[in-house]
């Protein structure tokens, strides 16, 4: 898979790509990212990427033109048309759904505003996808972006080792995770569950996916409705709630 | 304020906190970041900050000692307890209002695990506030720091010139923002809507608040809700449903 990205601060991906699981995956070949500065592709004298709203108003505007000129130099000829993916305040909420549709792609273009507005006609005729990583403001697309790479790159097959998706696998219970524990056994006073000590398996699951429910039950209620209940689950819910 | 960030990838945040309006603010003295690489707070031989899990499984589980050590010795005798923070799934969906109340503090220390989990006992005893950035998997918590310590800093006061002030504002409206346009009116045949040409300030106000409302009726309607709506409002909301 390929990751191009279209930032004015291209350098705040250097170590955030270079780093952990996104640098393997990159060094694998299993995907190459590519960080490009769209102030490159201004066609005027002094690389204006912005300029004043039609209409006034406070704020600048990022230009159509850097933009569509940047995507039709990262598209080669006859190669299959990428998503085109904006950051901005008033996208689709980015959800790991979202994620596992990105990770099928072959190619992604992500492009990064910066507390501008985009020109609209970028929003209408070049962007494939518009996202919003959360509901609060953020300086610039960028951590967006790095959001995306990231949970997109971890789906791509060969990426993880075993162990990191035996634990990402996890999630997919449609359950939050149950505590963990490691030595020592007691720290500052503070005491690991004596069943974990226990040695007895069968236990040890039960108090996890109990632990695991309630968790979910306390946090993330919504979780559940989407969920089929096991009876032995039922039960202990109406003994949580009971509790309460 | 103070924001400390305890890491196994320190250099990730060398750019992100060296760019843009983070590096300003902290120039201009209205910020301070530190990332603690917290295992030079392991205290055993090989600075292992992981161990296997009590009860067995798959995974490593991040020890709760360096954690511990580390926040100790960021907090200063005498000095007001810190809010904690770690970032993981099970948390708090993060949203504005909570980097609002984040900004009101003097000092934050974010903690960043890496796809395993932590020692129960860093939740239950350390952390204050536990935050998840969205639903979707990510490799660490480094994202979601770069998160906080961004929309907290553009909260702190001074940190905004009047420019950027403006645009943040039009997000406190409760509504999407209207498009934009800028130069030049025609752009690979496409045009700027006339009337943002014509120079008649009330049309051009008025047509900003119709597609501010369309846009927010089409893509959040959830953010309609809680918003009492103006007779005029109400109107075009009617119109959009008639022409759907």
């Amino acid at each position: 898979m390929r990751i191009d990205v279209l930032s004015l601060f291209p350098e705040m991906f250097t170590h955030v790509f270079g780093s952990s699981i996104l640098k393997h995956a990159q060094q694998s070949g299993l995907v190459t990212y590519q960080v490009v500065d769209f102030r490159d592709y201004a066609n005027n004298k002094h690389r204006k990427v912005d300029d004043y709203p039609y209409g006034g108003g406070a704020g600048m505007v990022l230009r159509a033109q850097p933009f569509f000129d940047a995507v039709d130099d990262l598209v080669k000829e006859g190669q299959k048309r990428p998503r085109v993916v904006m950051l901005c305040p008033q996208g689709e909420r980015y959800s790991q759904k979202k994620a596992e549709e990105f990770s099928k792609e072959e190619h992604l273009i992500l492009l990064c505003g910066h507390y501008e507005g985009y020109d609209e006609r970028v929003r209408e005729y070049l962007v494939t996808d518009e996202v919003s990583i959360g509901d609060y403001v953020l300086t610039g697309g960028e951590l967006g972006a790095m959001v995306i790479a990231d949970s997109v790159t971890r789906l791509l097959p060969g990426v993880l080792g075993n162990e990191e998706s035996a634990v990402t696998d996890s999630f997919s219970t449609g359950l939050l995770e149950h505590p963990h524990y490691t030595r020592p056994a007691e720290y500052r006073g503070m005491r690991v569950p004596d069943i974990l000590l226990s040695g007895h398996h069968k236990n040890i699951e039960e108090w996890r996916s109990r632990e695991s429910l309630k968790r979910t039950w306390e946090r993330r209620p919504d979780l559940l409705e989407r969920k089929n209940l096991s009876e032995k689950e039922q039960k202990w819910i109406d003994e949580f709630t009971r509790k309460q």
